[in-house]
Formats: structure tokens, C-alpha cells, sequence
């Protein structure tokens, strides 16, 4: 049944990981406006009563339960599905962890962590962080894509050709994304809905939070891209960076490396300056700092840069 | 002999590599202010009636002449250098080129190019590219450091624990840079000042401007650190972010791959909507556009993210 204008996908019309055999659980014609419940990225496994030694708890066969999916009539492999990013109503409850084995620095941090957020939820005024740390909101969709052509169920976690949890947060409202489609009808899924997040989300987990987002669906025939591209409409930085940031770098042959040596740096230059006990640190990078490649051509030694804004702690 | 207030070090005054032996060309106590009389960075081998055919004969040996070393008494191994980044005084001549076997995209672009900017020496108004692009000016030094601790001759090229060639281009006026200090005497030098670049500086070079550039040294005693780290004053990206960005996306387990696939769809994008040829989108790109790592922890696939700026050509 095709409906027009706008329709809602509730929470409990979810699912785990990507299949083109799922059967669409709405079907839209091109230009169609959605909303769509989405839970947070452990699909309830961590509440406002948990505590760090429910982290560990995770089943990850249950992570990431993403809204859909949606059919879009007329949508063929080929063709681009241009996705409006319209808006979020953010919930106002958030957590982020230190997860074991998961994260940038996964061999320093062993031990989990847990720390619940509750913010306005109209996302005006920054989460605070305990009474040390102010954290601007700015909502988007960890997750969001089409089905893979290949047959079979594929995990949630890891980024795809056609999106999916690509973890950008910069997929906030007033964007255009546009994604590659791969089977008929495209079956979009979005979920994994953050409050805040930094370029490289690098303990693991953003400001993890249920909200609605409403997305406009849209196919463009025939303009094959590779990967997923989008347009801002404006700055993405205007919410965190009037004060200005701390930077530190890792140099050398290594992307990752260095991308290690930037964090750990940055871990350890909060700690000493703030009194924060380092896995709170980690996870204030992870909401709150960004990832940068300020130099890849200086041969052998390339320059990754962390960039933490100063106004959450200032 | 020890200066106090403000010293210039004049053109004539630069070295090739970082060697711990080299004579200071300038003695000064903590706290003074040097202008440097910075070279581009091919130290005139490019010059304003240079052509695409002088590129390959650029001699690396000669190439990013440094201004100084610098002795600031006092420095000793495991202090801190601060160089407060105070003003630049930009020529109006630039140079950005496409060097064959160097860059991020060497395999791609094997045809060496060349262009020569004239822009507005105040730094007020973006200099123009053809009549297709305008790239705001925010000048820098890309090479900016100290003298390794290890004897001998270095090179130029690759940017180190010290310092050096970081070509971070954040570094401009009003930043407060630290520095490692590995020598007696820190023997600090400074060059390769560019009117503009992006993160990354993906084509290798970017608009390569000689200019004046005025700095303080000071230092902090006993407060070893790994390697640079900055203070921004303010945001690091109003001058290009007020139209917003186009973003391409390379996503896959090697953040090098993934960086050269969303510069290459950054590079194709513009190609077909502004009819470029292929060398000056890289150049743009080069000189504009940001790569950044949008997520570093979903495994296995990590999201590297090319941003470039829609003021350069809307």
C-alpha cells in the first residue's frame, strides 16, 4: 500500500543488522516525508538505572536495532536515494561507555564505564557533565542506509558502501544525503540516534539517545555514486567552537598510530588540567572532539590532530 | 649576543634540513618577538613566469628553506618552547602545484601542474582561481620547529616529534604553539608559509606564498611533552564555512584508502558540476577542502570524510 505525505515508523517496527529479504514495513512514494521512533544504540539494554557493570552485559547481536525498513516505489539498483534530513525531537536521556575491547584505545581502557546524560530536551542548552564538563546538542542518525545487493544478513556495525552505521556527525537537520542503492525499493533503515558526537567517535559510543527524526525520501534515476556523499547548508563547527580548541598530534607513518597518539595525548592533557579521571576524558573526546588528518603528503611521516573544544570545559 | 625586544631574521638567514650544529643566525632571551622574512616553499625556484614544464625540475634539496636557528637561552632538553603565533604580513604571490610522485593521489595525477596565484597582500579578500573560485586567505607557516636531538643532517620533508614541516594549517595568528625542546638553546627555524590549505593538504602543496611572520619565543621550564600541541584562539573554520560543505565519504578497513577514495569522489564531484579539469579540483582541493575521520571504531570499516567548502565556487 503506497501512502503519501507524511507517515511514522514506530519503535517496535525494527530490526538487527541488514537483509534485503526483510519485508519493508512501509512503502512510500518518492518525496515522501517519515518519522521515525528510533531507539538508542543498545535498543534498551542500558536505562537511566544502569550502572558501568551492565556495559560489559551487552549483547551485540542486539546493538544498533535500526527503524524500517522503508520501501521507496520506483527505486531500482543504479538510482540515489536522497535522503532530507529535516529534524530530530531528542528525548532528553543519553548514555555513553567505555566498552571493552571496543574503541580507539581499547588496550588502554579495560575497565568499563557508564555515564548517563539528561539534557533539555529541545537540544538548546549544552548536557552537562557532571558539574565539570557542558556539552553542545546537536542531534543526528548514527546509522542510516540501504540494503547491501548481497544476499543474507550482514552485521550492523561496520559501515557499508550503502551507509549504514557510518557514525558522520555532521547528519544533522538541513543536510542532504545521498546514498547508493542496491536492490529494489532501496529499504532505508535509520537508528542509532546521538545527541552529540565528535569527527571519529573515538571511545566508541556517542551521546547515545532515543529521539524521532523525520527524513525526507527522495530517488534521484540513474546517478550511480560510489560511496555515500552529502551537503551541509551551513558550518558544522558554529556550535562548539567560539572558544577555540586544544590541539595535540600524533606524527608519524602510521594513520592510526598517530591517530592514537593524538587521542592519548588529548586524554592526558584533560586529566592533568581538569582533575578528570582518564576514562572520562575518553569519553568527553568522544562526544565532544574531532579527528583530523592535518597533513598526509609530508613523506613518511603524516600528521593526525585532535581538536577539543574548549568550551565544554572552559 | 642577546637581544632584547624585536629582532628580524632576514631572508638570507635560512638553512636546508634541521642540524643541531648549525650556527644560531640570532641570540635571544624568553619572551622576545622575531619577525622572519619566510621563502616560499620551492625558495625561488618558483617563480611568478614559472610554466607546468619547471615542476619536475624542482630540486628537493633546496626545497622549504627554513629562517634561522633561533637560540633562546635557557632552553634546555625537556623544556617546552612556546611560540606565540602573533601576525603574518603575506606577499600577494602564491604558487600551488601538482609534483609527479608526490601527493596523496601521486598514482592518479602523473602530469606535474602548476598555478600561480596573485592575491590581495592584506589577506582580506579571497584570492581568486580563474573566474570559477575564490579561496579566502588564512596564512600559516608549514614549517615550523626545533632541532632534533639526533647529530647530522635531516631532512626538511617529514615533520617530527620536534616539529617541523606539520603543515597543520590551523597554525596562524593568535595560536600559542608548544614545541618539545631536544637541544641546548632549543634552535628554533620557521618557513614554508602558505596563504591557505585544507587538512590534509592533499595534493602536496598549497598556496605557497612567501610572507613575513612574527613570532614569540618563550619557555616553559621543565613541562617535557611528546609532541606539538596548540591552543586556538576561536573557530578554525569560519572563513570557508558559511555556505556549508559538500562531503564525499571513503569507507574500508585502511584510513590511506580511505582517504584517497573521498578525495578522488570529492575530486569527480566538482569535475562534473563545475567542468574543471581534473589537476585544478585537485589543487582546490588541496588548497580548500578538510579530510577528516568521521568514525576510527566501528570494526572493521572506518568513514574518512573530505569537506570542501561551497564558498570556493558557489
Amino acid at each position: 500500500m503506497a501512502a503519501h505525505g507524511r507517515h511514522t515508523v514506530h519503535a517496535v517496527h525494527h530490526h538487527f543488522g541488514w537483509d534485503r529479504s526483510l519485508s519493508p514495513v512501509l512503502r512510500v512514494t518518492p518525496g515522501s516525508t517519515v518519522a521515525f521512533e528510533c531507539h538508542e544504540a543498545s535498543g534498551g539494554q542500558i536505562t537511566a538505572i544502569s550502572t558501568a557493570t551492565d556495559v560489559p552485559k551487552l549483547d551485540f547481536a542486539r546493538v544498533n536495532p535500526v527503524n524500517g525498513p522503508v520501501l521507496v516505489e520506483g527505486a531500482q539498483p543504479g538510482d540515489v536515494l536522497k535522503v532530507t534530513i529535516e529534524s530530530f525531537v531528542p528525548s532528553g536521556f543519553g548514555w555513553t561507555a567505555v566498552i571493552p575491547g571496543f574503541g580507539l584505545l581499547a588496550d588502554d581502557f579495560k575497565t568499563p564505564a557508564l555515564h548517563l546524560w539528561r539534557y533539555e530536551a529541545g537540544g538548546r542548552v549544552p548536557a552537562n557533565f557532571a558539574t565539570i564538563g557542558r556539552v553542545p546538542i546537536r542531534p543526528f542518525a548514527g546509522t542510516i542506509g540501504v540494503a547491501p545487493a548481497e544476499p543474507g544478513l550482514h552485521s550492523i556495525v561496520p559501515p557499508r558502501r550503502v551507509g549504514g552505521n557510518m557514525d558522520i556527525r555532521d547528519l544533522s537537520a538541513g543536510v542532504e544525503l545521498y546514498l547508493p542503492i542496491e536492490v529494489e525499493g532501496a529499504l532505508f533503515s535509520v537508528g542509532d540516534t546521538h545527541a552529540a558526537q565528535g569527527d571519529g567517535e573515538v571511545c566508541g559510543t556517542a551521546i547515545e539517545s532515543p529521539m524521532t527524526a523525520v527524513l525526507t525520501l527522495d530517488v534521484i534515476k540513474g546517478s550511480n555514486i560510489e560511496s555515500p556523499r552529502f551537503t551541509t547548508p551551513g558550518s558544522v563547527t558554529r556550535h562548539v567552537d567560539t572558544k577555540g580548541y586544544e590541539v595535540t598530534t600524533g606524527i608519524g607513518p602510521d594513520l592510526m598510530q598517530g591517530a592514537r597518539d593524538a587521542v592519548r595525548r588529548m586524554i592526558d592533557l584533560l586529566c592533568r588540567r581538569h582533575a578528570l579521571a582518564a576514562a572520562d576524558a575518553y569519553m568527553l573526546c568522544s562526544v565532544a572532539g574531532d579527528l583530523r588528518v592535518s597533513e598526509i603528503v609530508d613523506m613518511p611521516n603524516w600528521v593526525v590532530s585532535f581538536y577539543f573544544p574548549r568550551i565544554v570545559l572552559d
